[in-house]
């Protein structure tokens, strides 16, 4: 990924940290936090072939709110779900944990049980722009989509990052999602300060973007579920991590009082699931946040969105499809591997996150590794 | 359908009247009521193939009301999507308009996409009795279902026929139950006064029993669309035949001052819709009732359930299921189909059914077949 | 209402007709289209105190599309529940019968039931740009929201107008939306291309924005119930004007060969409603749709809200709030009033549009009175 | 509660556990497990003033099943919201998380936003007959309900017992579920093989019914919050306890290879909260499920309902309510309250279940108290 060009009306624009050195950075289960189930080779969504993310990050100014003028500590994410350069739907469905937040393009998934286009994480002030650019995006491409209509609904979601961020300043423009949706990749997926998630916070930690991913034995069908996260909620005496309470251990440095936060789960697989089967898909992740101490609070926007990279095609003009369907009853797998991976992408979002502050000197503190280590071992849970 | 044979404990017990005369009864168009579309070779549910219905109609005492000995106005009347005889779940989808009313089995309809077993149809108050004889009758078979479980869950709807019958005194008895499942069969559905029907009562007329169905061009796939529908809601005054505001024409003998009833309706297709298609399919069923003048009171239970009996052995244990999905953008000859079999399965139930004296003298008269033509002949709306 | 001031980057724009105008237009019930229930005294969702709408409207250009030049035939409407100025929410629900659609905000209004702040009407590809800028027009007044919240979550639905506007220009800009906003209005409401509806097409008829209401009587509690319609589904040989099958009379100029049109609903009422009885407020309108002959089609995005001005202040910071709640078995003549109220707007829309031509030459005609008028008195349905 | 008389019919029967017996058993916390929160005086359901739990337990029987003989283990549950001699709704709503289970009454439930009549738990098989005598219940108090209705529709939720059951033989007679009603009290309740619980089994131990409660702190207005669950779901290498894995510490006599139970919850509490909300805090039930680990299986039938004891009369025949609600922003204590007491009651119905043995020597053991200390304070997490 490369520096994205500086344009005449540009804020300042940091690009998400590059490969090599989001690699060097241990994850959570480097620390020695126990999970269970094997995840696949990057322990991220894009595990599940196909799917691409790309980041835009916004990091500029710093001091005093001067709404406009920053300081601007957002960004943009976006993911495909078979690559930036497919015009090719899924079939997705979508779910609500509470509701206080957007999803854009939600009412046609719903109906239609297909996902055209990208998905797109950001803050809650900039959803509209970046809803109208993947339009414009898709009009450059010049064609109807996969289901023969002439115009587009997207997928835009968010959480809200005015702690840190200068949201009210819309710094967010169409370039920087052009930007998201054209760098999107496979291979590991870059953690914490990124794109959408880069002025987020975490149970009062620093959070951001997080991700994990699970791959079923070959008895189950060797499908892959991959999870991303822009995890932004939470209360941290609530933050439970492989089950210790970890949020009561270290209450230093909080960075609210209450839980104001959100969260929105991305859960992928290469499983052939129908629309009905990754509507109950998305509502698991659910329990993989209740593992890590969720309450869900009144100001949450949980709002989770799922799909399927299996039956290319399906929403193809043609007479009839030929789909594959798993069975219901071999859904037991992946809903233990959605649990597991949104367990893990949660505090790998914390994990790879830094020290950030913004906006009035607001500050929202890394977790630290080492106590976390020193509060795994307490409670005898210390991996390694 | 021979007669029903008397048990022991047996109430008075008339059963659903003879194919013969069943068809020698007019039907709504025979009337020349004009209608859209082409019906199939029975105007009725079983047009789709496989499908089979059965009724059974208890009729017995007249006079005042004593709770337990009559007089009895009620029934149960059985559809099975693939016959009587098939261990085959279909797709399924269901949709409330409004919820006054119960309509069993709909949490695992809705999670799974799956209708195991038949759509049972009765009074309010024997819904129970009704839910668990169909697992008895299930029991006798001695298998799993074909999702592998060794549960049940029913779908069992009602409509309320208090005012003619004597509800509190739960005369349906498994053995009723039984009966309908049994005799259950395609061909020319019984119409009006029979079955879970044979009480109820439809915008202030007689109600009950009513279906009709339409065939889609070879162009279109070439699908039936067939309606069944258990028709007991609605004020005379918006009454709308073809249109016609019938009646406010007719607006002798009213059987209620308010809309305290409900509507039933099935839906069924042999075009392949996967479970998220049959919902919608399910939903349009709303317009049909529209064009005939519901506005769906507070008091009724509007609630519809659709199935698909393509994809035979979608639910049999196995690796992964090979499905034919119809595109979403070729539904809409099926929910046209939808809404126009609607609208005259209700018109059917009325010109169907017979004026019956229940409980206390209470009378709802007939839909007057010769009133009916003087008032579409005044709005030029007599088809023939 | 004044014109509209040109800014710098101004494509041209023309003003919602001045309401002298738009009150001369006949509508339909001056035409002697047949509507049951007493309306309002502007038959229109103003009659509910407190409800102001504002449109801007975009003409400008003319022949051949040239992305990004026009020809424009679009806009945006504003209702305000509570009026411009007011900080209050309102109790709000939403429905959708076909989901080919956007309605943004959706997800906190289910979870919340409160409805904060604008709804706004577009063309598909301008929601977002409409949801921020309504973020902006409430920055600037620099307060939290009713409910606390220092993020706002816009309602923005849309429908499409790319058969006659260049939609793919994104001709609506911010200053567009302010102006909707800031010149909303109590009393008559423009009907037909005006605001979002100006580049709408409906039964293959011009149609646009729609509006009409219901009065109870005092014994029902004399509440009111506005419907407001952006209307752009529907094809020309389903309609139906008062049962009658006026579509099928008049055949000649067809805009489209098919249903790829969408109808948003907004129903207003100050009956002390809470959100779950709002909701089937919501749905009943899907009856007012099936009366005028609408089958939603695959295509269609029919979305509805609903909300109720009662209860003021019911969001505001407090520790415990007094609410008013009608019972409800009170709830049908409001149920009705929004059959009809809806039946009346749709028909509305119709009549008040003119005939246009927009990109590529495209022309949607407007529905002839004449014609209209010959087709009700054929049918013996002509009121005058 | 006195032992229930048996009947000329009767299998023989098992009244539930002496109030007495009942305390002396010690519950969860008892044992050291630490959870968050401040309980209410009986830790259980009933501390929402007003609520009422009766059970019937039938135990009959041992060894080899013979259909309609036994052995029997199963029973049924009653939960008063306002007490079994209130004629008086109570708001409710529901969630599922995993739909594969019944649970009747919710469609009305859903659209009026009132629960009318008791909760009722018993086994997948005698839905119907709960149901229908909870009607005939009803009806020897020869009153419409609440809203006016002459009809009923009750709430009956199920788990599948039929491993320790005989679940084919339809144990459950409406004498039985008469006992249930009939004996309901206040104070505290039984917990472990009692009621619907009797045959359930629980993270492959034995379960059954469990109850906690929350009492909120004055500031946050002093409400309680009750959770009373049938506890028949789960997978023993993924149970949790206060975070710590115990079940793969104890992975001794699994009853089950797989998920295939259930889980009904229920909550109660008194603060003002209308259906909207309550739905809210029905879907944070996940979240105390999540906790202790449950992945909800395809298999699960995880249905939650939640109900509110404040506005008494709210479904009364009357002009206009007046009613009290909590504000949305006061949610997040009663939220938190309600994961920790899910999270609680389960185990608390673990903890008082006891080894049982039922059809075909089929056997469930107990958690072991003592092994389940020696984990706890292995990972330091024992409380005392």
């Amino acid at each position: 990924m490369m520096r994205f060009r500086a344009l005449a009306f540009l804020t300042a624009l940091v690009c998400a940290a590059a490969l090599a050195f989001a690699e060097a950075k241990p994850r959570a289960r480097d620390l020695g936090v126990p999970f269970d189930g094997i995840p696949g080779p990057n322990n991220a969504v894009t595990d599940v072939r196909g799917v691409e993310v790309g980041h835009t990050t916004l990091i500029s100014g710093s001091g005093k709110l001067n709404i406009g003028e920053g300081p601007v500590r957002t960004g943009v994410t976006a993911i495909h779900p078979r690559g930036k350069n497919a015009n090719d739907s899924v079939f997705g469905a979508w779910f609500t944990l509470n509701g206080n937040g957007e999803m854009t393009g939600t009412t046609w998934l719903e109906d239609s049980g297909f996902l055209n286009g990208p998905i797109m994480i950001t803050n809650t002030h900039s959803v509209g722009i970046v809803r109208d650019a993947v339009i414009a995006w898709k009009v450059k491409r010049g064609e109807p989509d996969m289901e023969g209509y002439w115009w587009s609904l997207p997928v835009v979601a968010e959480t809200w990052d005015g702690y840190l961020n200068d949201i009210n300043g819309f710094h967010v423009k169409p370039e920087h999602v052009f930007h998201a949706l054209d760098s999107a990749h496979g291979g590991p997926v870059e953690e914490g300060n990124v794109g959408g998630g880069t002025g987020m916070i975490c149970n009062e930690f620093k959070g951001g973007i997080g991700t994990a991913s699970r791959v079923l034995d070959a008895k189950a069908g060797g499908y892959t579920v991959g999870v991303l996260v822009q995890c932004n909620y939470g209360r941290r005496d609530q933050l439970r991590i492989a089950g210790v309470p970890v949020g009561k251990e270290i209450p230093e440095h909080p960075a609210y009082g209450q839980d104001v936060g959100s969260i929105i789960i991305v859960v992928a697989t290469d499983a052939p699931l129908i629309p009905t089967q990754l509507k109950r898909l998305a509502r698991k992740a659910s329990l993989g946040l209740g593992r890590d101490g969720s309450y869900s609070g009144d100001g949450s926007g949980d709002i989770f969105v799922s799909f399927s990279t299996a039956n290319p095609r399906a929403a193809a003009p043609k007479d009839v499809h030929d789909l594959k369907m798993l069975p219901n009853d071999s859904l037991d797998p992946l809903f233990l591997a959605t649990v597991q991976a949104t367990e893990e992408a949660v505090i790998n979002a914390m994990v790879a996150a830094e020290t950030m502050t913004g906006i009035d000197g607001h500050t929202a503190i890394a977790l630290p590794h080492d106590r976390l280590r020193e509060v795994l071992k307490r409670y005898n849970r210390l991996a390694k």
